[in-house]
């Protein structure tokens, strides 16, 4: 790849060996992005700062993040109620400094995107509207290694309209012997089934494999189909700069816990696009809450016939609670480092990032495998790595303080997070891989 | 009533003035719960603590709740990923610690509570499988001055089935010119209209006036007629104490940032009567999410056909989404302190405290008018307040350090809260009031 020779020129022309301490250093000290490092609170392992490539699972803390919920703690101490209004962030609009970074980190117009819930509740709130059976249209598109929580949405929501999965539940696969989904396979469904699916739901990013899948052709196949599209986007926002708005998707979520660093269980996502935001309750069915009406209404608390007509516009009608001021400060002190740092820098440095992992572990001599796309274009940061006595190498590579992680059935998933993560971290890991390889009887090169 | 003449017993007894702070002082020192004070952060105004009786709308911080969170802020920032199991609130399952203690406090059986998402958000989930309308049975029963989240909810479900609110909405009221509901009137619709009433869903304690619904009556009217019945408890919890399982309460809900003491925002309840907790998908469909499975199986990932039959059995299976660290910990110092206290002398004291507040409001001499049932068994803490020149009233309190709150259309409540409140605080307030109200041409007497 393009990528793979440039790193290659660039230690040609540093004249240090590409799988070295120093050139790893010598690019981290050229990249514009470096110190974005020092915002974050790197995991420590052994008394000492960990190789620690688990964004994809498990952001690493942004410090600001700390001082803000502390701040908050200290407003509700001191404040108690008073800090709905007076808290120097106030509370009645605690999501509200939220919702342009994200909409920025997503591709979003003003109003297609809230800040909330978690990823499962946040789907299925978007799946009620979008999922109107018919006798005819009633059919849900899935891929058969979706992430549980999405199978379990997906079929739960059948069984809520009395569809029975086996008939309505539709599951894209990879070919036999393949592991990674083919658009081409997943057009020709839909134009096999088209007449029959109300609702194509699939990942950005499918967690097991790193595969980034093809958002904007999915889509515009699914609706000449007929079918509404919502995409889970947990692994691939703030991962993958996204255009949501101009790929004209129906509805996304997500979580941020993972690649935008909002802490451990923290604030979902939901993207509505705009084209949905001025349709009536009844045309657009979907479930509300006191917080769906519009801020300056909200506290006349009034239940009169009228209040469909106050509903805020696209997504922040689906924000259904006062949220909650903790996880949204802990969400924000990260968003602002997005901002600072844009999603194009940090593709920029991602795609070098993980170019060189994929350089040093082929390097390995293929006693690893990559299970995720090869083409850049269709993968973000993570790469899913196959290899022998899986456990054991899992085992040993965190007693020497990497931390990545394992999924059932027999992958690790490895990923170079460019908001903190640099050279030096790939060429530790691959290093430590090697010595544990070694160890365990496999027979790595490097 | 018989509180009140035990405090006048108290008074003479100690020969000191009901309405003094010495008398107040007095009852202080005799109060058994005293020390629980010392556990909270009473909010501050003018440099010094306030009267805080707002505890009704969001609680005063648990000093060990601000402990656990920055705790959990330090296990993040140095364990990350590995925290989910290796802090010292394991965070792949942070929720659990709160369930015995929530628990305890609504009266529910092991099992029978989650502690999850907002109240709104729970509200909608536990609808879903309640509310299964059919062409005779369609119609849901609420409360005329329902919280504005709940009408929206309620009307917005009815438009995801198709149904018109006007006619599958029924709204109890108070009787014109009376401002209470009651029970009987209640009693006869559900006579009248039983057979097409789907689900009955009202508050336990009522936002506005304060008042505490006969739940097990009322509970028991709506099943003999074929209903449904669902509690929105966010004035009830912590409040006072509660038999849901005993009640035969199907379901509940509830957040926890009022009496709760959980942080702005925190973390909502749900409660789901064992007697649904093992019927099957297909005849209880609800929304499903990964943390819906048994803790043991939610790793493997399984999408099989068998995923059903290894839901959590109970409310845990409405549990969607990883919980969130950061407010769950907020809540667990908050539950801590209730299960030392218990719900029963909290409740001994809270009728203490509240007596002693009605004594003294009601002697300023009917300028303020107490809306709130004089019978302290349909009440908790709160008392809700009319009198002349509210809003000059209220900003009078709070520049005199006195923190209560407004609710449109024209009452002000007032809540001692048995937990960190006292018999001091009560007294202080009324002074003031009294100070205030002859400031602004009212004629109060005390
Ligand atoms: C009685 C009642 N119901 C519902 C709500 C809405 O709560 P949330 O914003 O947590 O969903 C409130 C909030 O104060 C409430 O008092
Ligand atoms: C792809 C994907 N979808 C859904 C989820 C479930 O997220 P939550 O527990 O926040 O609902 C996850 C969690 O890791 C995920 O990776």
């Amino acid at each position: 790849t393009k990528m793979a020779g440039d790193l290659r020129a660039a230690a040609a022309a540093a004249r240090l060996p590409l799988a070295s301490a120093e050139f790893a250093a010598h690019m981290d000290a050229a990249d514009p992005l470096r110190d974005f490092r020092a915002e974050f609170n790197i995991p420590r392992a052994n008394g000492r700062e960990s190789i620690y490539l688990c964004g994809h699972s498990l952001g690493a803390q942004p410090k600001r993040s700390r001082k803000y919920v502390e701040k908050e703690l200290e407003e509700w101490a001191d404040l108690g109620v008073r800090g709905h209004f007076l808290s120097g962030r106030p509370w009645v609009s605690i999501n509200e400094p939220l919702e342009p970074h994200m909409e920025t980190i997503v591709g979003a117009h003003s109003g297609e995107v809230a800040c909330m819930n978690s990823l499962t509740t946040n789907m299925h709130l978007l799946i009620v509207p979008f999922f109107r059976p018919t006798a005819t249209r009633f059919k849900i598109v899935i891929e058969d290694h979706a992430f549980p929580s999405d199978h379990y949405a997906v079929v739960s929501q059948l069984r809520v309209h009395n569809l029975d999965p086996k008939s309505a539940l539709i599951v894209v696969k990879p070919r036999e012997g393949e592991e990674l989904l083919r658009t081409e396979d997943i057009l020709a469904l839909l134009e096999r089934e088209g007449p029959s699916i109300a609702l194509v739901m699939l990942p950005g990013v499918q967690y097991y494999t790193g595969q980034f899948l093809d958002i904007p052709s999915i889509t515009s196949a699914a609706h000449r189909h007929g079918a509404a599209v919502g995409w889970d986007l947990a692994h691939a926002v703030g991962n993958i700069p996204l255009r949501l708005h101009d790929w004209n998707v129906d509805f996304a979520f997500w979580c941020s816990y993972k690649y935008l660093n909002s802490s451990p269980g923290g604030l979902g996502g939901a993207f509505i696009h705009n084209k949905h935001a001025h349709k009536k309750l009844s045309e657009f069915p979907r479930f509300l809450g006191w917080w769906s009406h519009r801020g300056q209404d909200r506290f006349k608390m009034a239940t009169d016939e009228a209040f469909e007509e106050r509903l805020r516009a696209g997504a922040g009608s689906f924000q259904l609670s006062n949220p909650s001021v903790l996880t949204s400060v802990a969400m924000l002190g990260s968003l602002e480092l997005f901002s600072k740092a844009t999603m194009t820098q940090l593709r920029a440095k991602s795609l070098k990032l993980t170019a060189y992992l994929e350089l040093l572990i082929d390097a390995l001599g293929g006693v690893v495998t990559i299970i995720t796309p090869r083409d850049p274009q269709f993968r973000g940061a993570q790469l899913s790595l196959r290899m022998p006595h899986l456990k054991a190498v899992i085992a040993a590579l965190e007693e020497r303080g990497v931390i990545c992680d394992f999924r059932e059935p027999d992958v690790i998933r490895v990923a170079p997070v460019p908001l903190y993560n640099n050279f030096s971290d790939v060429f530790a890991f691959v290093q430590t891989l090697q010595k544990v390889l070694s160890e365990v009887g496999a027979k790595p090169r490097l």
